[in-house]
């Protein structure tokens, strides 16, 4: 063969950066491979993104289907985003037999088992390494790294914009708000950042990693989701006095029943690693049965790092097509008759410890009530504090817990709320504690 | 084909553990694989290695040249270690067809050329993912994940003894030889120490390190080399109270003129995230074009961990043989034809920044004396403070340089040295400063 033919798909950040590393280590790329990996044909509907990439005459184009149905090209790269052109793009592609590389990862998520079983039937490589933790090679560390290893539990902040705004509130003392805008002005956050800062671009990619780690089709509906967007100064200080340090934390686990499969605010030790991840930086640590932990982090997006991970997969696909090794790695780990069913378990049947916050009169008896309403839950209190000034005749009283189940923790954050001492509605955030699994 | 035949060489430590994981993980192995992989033959001279292991009967021998001969076996596991036999056995091996897969770093260091090209002759797949960093891929890394970037830097901590010994010297303040024999009754230091503490084998991983990250052959004799042995819990406090931590390095940058290649005790900056890594864990830092900094952590040695690396190798071979895809990934990253020879830049003439400990008379003018001789060497000074106690007359002075090369920096000590206000030959730790690179 005499080249491998590349067709992008979208020329935004990501494409942008893939075009620009694919002309600028055209040498590196073809020393790598041995035979030189061309791009072909570059489509997007903006004809200014054209402008500002050394593309060779007749490489751009507006329209995306003439790449899909070019007979020349071996892999397209789908750079678009969305559920809707994407997919069909894909699909289409798939179909003329071309291999995909996506950074697409709500398409996966939400549609991943329609777009892996097209991949299957069509005997295509399907990859996807920049769908998750930008240059971070954990789609390859799971399909191929751990091999030998019985996953146990997945933890990662893979979401810079969260990492980056809640380093700013712990750093600058500053609201959500404020660190949100600094975010946004800086380029670290989009326009609308409801994706981001709730939680959905992180659930989107534990799905694909759950499925990866633990060998089953999920249903990405079952994932608990909860953003960063009520998470205040007072609580990230309290949580520093306390040794620890919040994360957005994207955590999957097996478990006898199902697994857990969960994004939220999360305290951790600041002395676990994940603590030390600052900024918009991403991060993973992996624990398994034979290599216990292992920690990876790097730049989970922008345009070059995200385009490194694009160049790694298709590197991965021309190695295969010049050794005809199509479907060489399973797409999703295991081979697919060994996918297995495994019940997400919901969040109310899941047991951790809590961080509570409560705002209280500054009365006798207050503590007393508290601590009985949760004792009746079966909740035992490992510390409490009362924090910070008293504001308005309330005072923040603070509670860390032993494990307790999420259902009777709820039911008794309710019953407190009624109590006529407590002024606010009680801020809940959970806590992982490394040295006391269950 | 029915099952892919594995025959171990080397019942040790890993070799144990290589046993015990294609056992107890055979069926997770078989559902990647899609192919039993069978532990078919194991081999070593000392018999009572196999009574801790539920070997099937007849697997194990003690005639290692038996399995290198034995024509079911399709892959072919040295985990013997040592530059004689394991090596003989790896050529029969190989020119018997039969792909390799070696922990042996010591034997690639020093005779990789050798073994690389037998593996190219005879059309095998050799790999070695478990010789560097126990668990963590860094081969993988270097060879498939970063394949778009050229690589600028990498910095590691790869070696497990050296990396615990070096924490307990910093949390407990006890002498290196105290802080070694606890390592050696913890199991965490051979019962001689030298490969170990004395940077030998660092030195051999980033041989294997440098050769695929920079695409060149090198020669294991230019990496300069410098242990532990002569840290002191003295210059680890005064370290820390500058605000840096002392780790022993593997450094591998490219320059203009050639590479570096060096394992010496350095201090780093406490921020940087190779200061978290404590006891027995690796770690290391790829710096590159595209992915910007990228940080991998995990255990870099013993049974469990180094035995997962091995399975991911047999994993990848595996998946070769039965896609008729033998020499998929080319054996040091690039193409044969692309390997270049770059020098390795001989360590006096490196740059970089130092921190220098005198033992002084506490007389007035020794500060001017010191500075005289270093300002002479073109050596400026960025900070300069006396610290601790006075012993015998003898005042410890700390001093921070500004970059500055090599070769200056030892004649000026040497020159420093014949003071006679000088009570102790100077100690001299190099820094690595993230932020101020050539």
């Amino acid at each position: 063969m005499q080249k491998i033919n590349v067709g992008l798909l979208g020329m935004g950040t990501v494409g942008e950066g893939v075009a620009r590393l694919l002309i600028k280590n055209r040498e590196l790329i073809r020393s790598r491979v041995g035979t030189p990996v061309h791009l072909k044909r570059a489509a997007d509907i903006d004809v200014s993104r054209a402008r500002n990439i050394p593309l060779e005459n007749g490489v751009f184009t507006t329209d995306a289907l003439s790449i899909v149905n070019d007979p020349d090209i071996h892999i397209v790269l789908e750079m678009i985003g969305g559920q809707t052109v994407a997919k069909e793009l894909i699909l289409k592609a798939m179909e003329n037999g071309k291999h995909v590389v996506t950074a697409n990862k709500a398409l996966l998520a939400n549609q991943g088992q329609q777009i892996f079983q097209a991949a299957h039937e069509h005997g295509v490589d399907l990859a996807f390494e920049p769908s998750v933790g930008g240059c971070m090679p954990i789609i390859k560390l799971l399909r191929e790294s751990l091999v030998g290893n019985h996953i146990y539990a997945m933890t990662g902040i893979l979401n810079g914009t969260c990492n980056y705004i809640l380093t700013k509130i712990s750093e600058e003392g500053i609201p959500f708000e404020s660190a949100l805008a600094g975010a946004q002005a800086g380029g670290f956050a989009e326009a609308d950042p409801t994706m981001d800062v709730e939680g959905f671009d992180t659930a989107h990619k534990l799905a694909i990693l759950t499925s990866l780690a633990f060998g089953m089709k999920i249903n990405f509906k079952d994932i608990y989701i909860e953003g960063i967007s009520s998470i205040t100064p007072l609580d990230i200080r309290i949580a520093e006095e306390f040794g620890f340090c919040i994360k957005l934390l994207a955590i999957g686990k097996i478990r006898d029943n199902g697994i857990e499969a969960r994004v939220h605010p999360t305290m951790i030790a600041s002395g676990n690693i994940l603590s030390s991840v600052k900024g918009s930086l991403n991060a993973v640590t992996i624990s398994a049965d034979a290599v216990g932990d292992l920690f990876l982090s790097g730049y989970g997006a922008g345009m070059m790092p995200t385009a490194s991970a694009v160049i790694s997969d298709i590197v991965d696909i021309a190695r295969n097509i010049l050794n005809r090794a199509t479907g060489r790695v399973p797409l999703l780990a295991y081979q697919m008759a060994n996918i297995k069913q495994i019940p997400v378990i919901p969040i109310d049947r899941i047991s951790t410890h809590y961080y509570i916050r409560f705002s209280a009169l500054d009365q006798p008896g207050v503590l007393s009530k508290i601590s009985g309403i949760l004792g009746n839950h079966d909740i035992s209190i490992k510390s409490v504090q009362q924090k910070g000034r008293k504001q308005k005749g309330s005072v923040p009283i603070v509670m860390l817990t032993h494990r307790a189940k999420e259902a009777a923790m709820k039911q008794a954050l309710a019953e407190i709320a009624f109590l006529n001492v407590i002024s606010h509605p009680p801020t809940l955030i959970r806590i992982e504690d490394e040295n006391d699994e269950e």
